[in-house]
C-alpha cells in the first residue's frame, strides 16, 4: 500500500498521516476557507482534531462530525473548511473514504473508475454536518485519488478546466504507475493548465494497493524544499 | 531535506512527523520498555504527547521534559521509554537533536562524522529528566542518523556487534547516497548481523539536507506492508 501527497510550500492546506490504534493508517487532508496564513491555521486546527480522535480509536465518520462541531463552535459558524479522510482500516479490512468536500474522490479498480461525487457539505457552518462515506473491501489493485479544490479548479480561469477522470484513465493505462507518478502527473498537468501560476493551494493524495513483493519494512519519506543556504 | 524511516511491522517503536507551527518539521521516535503490544502503547502515548506539544509551538526540550513527567505520572515511575526528537526548525534555521536515549545519534558534515553519545537518560523513571540537546546551523550537506536500540544491539548475541560509525563512513564514501539508501543499508546490515531474526524492534531515521535542484513541492510517501489478499 502506498500513499503519496503533494503540496506547494506555504500551503493553506494541511495533511497528516496517523497510525490507527487497531491497525492501518489514515490520511487526513483539510483546506481552510481563505488562503495563506489564516487558511493554514484553520486547516491545521481541523486536521489536529481529527488525528487526535482517530488516534484514540474514534471512527472516521464520528471524527469528521466532531471536527465540524469543533470548528463551528470555535469560529461561531463563520469559517468553513473542506475535510477528506482516507483510511486503510486493518481491523475491518476496508478502505474508508470520508468526504466533506464538493470536490469528488476517484476510486479505480479492475479497469473501472468511479467518481464519488454525491452531495457533500464542507464542515463548520452549521450543526450536524455529516460526511459522505464510501467503504470498499481492502484488496490489491485499488487506486484512490483525493485532492483539495486548487486542483479541482485548475485551468478554470483560462476556460480549460482539468478533467481529472479522463486524465486518471490515461495515466492508469500506462504500465502500473506508482502512487508517486500518478500524483506527479496530476499536479504537473494542473499547474500547466493554470499556466504555471496556480492561484490556490493544491494538494493531491494517491493511494495504491499493490501485491507485496518486497520485505515487511514500513517506510516513510518526507521531502521539504526550504529556502536556507 | 529528506527524512527516511524504517521499522518492522508490528513494531513496539512509534514514529511520527509533525509540521512545526513556525516552519519546519519534527520527527519524533520512541521505544517503550517492553516489546510487543505493551511497548507500543507506551511509545504511542509518548509520541502523541510530544507531537501535540510541538504542534502548539512548545520547544523541543520542554516537550521532552513534559513527556517524561507525563509518563512518570501515568505509570508511577515504573515504565521507561527512549525518546528522540529531530527538528528542522526554520524559525531559528537550526537542526535540533534532542535525545533521551543511551543510543548515540550521528551527525555527518564536511567529511567528518560526530557521534553524539554524551550521557542521556531514558524518560519516565524519575522527576526532572532532561534531554541531551545538540543544535547546529541548518545548511546543505548535513546527514543525521538516529535509531532505536534494536539497531544498536544488532549482532550482540553473536559477538559481532554493529559499528554504526564505521558503517556510516563507508556508506557516505559512496556517491551521494540518498536518505533512503542510508537507512536501507544500515537496516539490512543490522538484520544480517542478527542472522535474519532480529529480537528487538528496529527503527532508523535518516535526514539529509541537499541543494534543492527540483521544484518547491512537498512530498510524503508512506509504504505499509500488510497481510490482506
Amino acid at each position: 500500500m502506498e500513499f503519496r501527497k503533494y503540496a506547494t510550500s506555504d500551503s493553506g492546506d494541511t495533511l497528516d498521516v496517523v497510525e490507527r490504534p487497531n491497525g492501518g493508517l489514515s490520511v487526513v487532508l483539510a483546506d481552510g476557507q481563505t488562503s495563506g496564513r489564516g487558511a493554514k491555521t484553520i486547516s491545521t486546527m481541523v486536521v489536529r482534531k481529527v488525528i487526535s480522535l482517530l488516534a484514540e480509536g474514534v471512527r472516521d465518520g464520528a471524527a469528521a462530525r466532531a471536527a465540524s462541531d469543533y470548528l463551528y463552535t470555535e469560529r461561531n459558524g463563520k469559517v468553513t473548511a473542506t475535510l477528506n479522510i482516507m483510511s486503510a482500516d486493518l481491523q475491518t479490512n476496508t478502505l474508508v473514504l470520508s468526504r466533506n468536500n464538493p470536490s469528488p474522490v476517484f476510486l479505480a479498480q479492475e479497469g473501472q473508475i468511479d467518481c464519488l461525487s454525491s452531495d457533500s457539505q464542507s464542515i463548520g457552518t452549521s450543526r450536524n454536518i455529516r460526511p459522505s462515506i464510501f467503504e470498499v473491501a481492502l484488496q490489491t489493485g485499488l487506486t484512490v485519488v483525493m485532492y483539495t479544490d486548487g486542483l479541482n479548479h485548475a485551468g478554470d480561469r483560462y476556460g480549460n478546466p482539468l478533467d481529472v477522470c479522463t486524465t486518471l484513465e490515461a495515466i492508469l493505462d500506462e504500465q502500473d504507475p506508482s502512487a508517486q507518478e500518478i500524483a506527479d502527473s496530476l499536479l504537473a498537468l494542473a499547474v500547466r493548465l493554470d499556466q504555471g501560476r496556480p492561484d490556490d493551494d493544491m494538494s493531491v493524495v494517491v493511494l495504491r494497493t499493490k501485491p507485496n513483493t518486497g520485505d515487511s519494512i514500513r517506510r516513510m519519506t518526507v521531502r521539504l524544499p526550504v529556502g536556507f543556504d
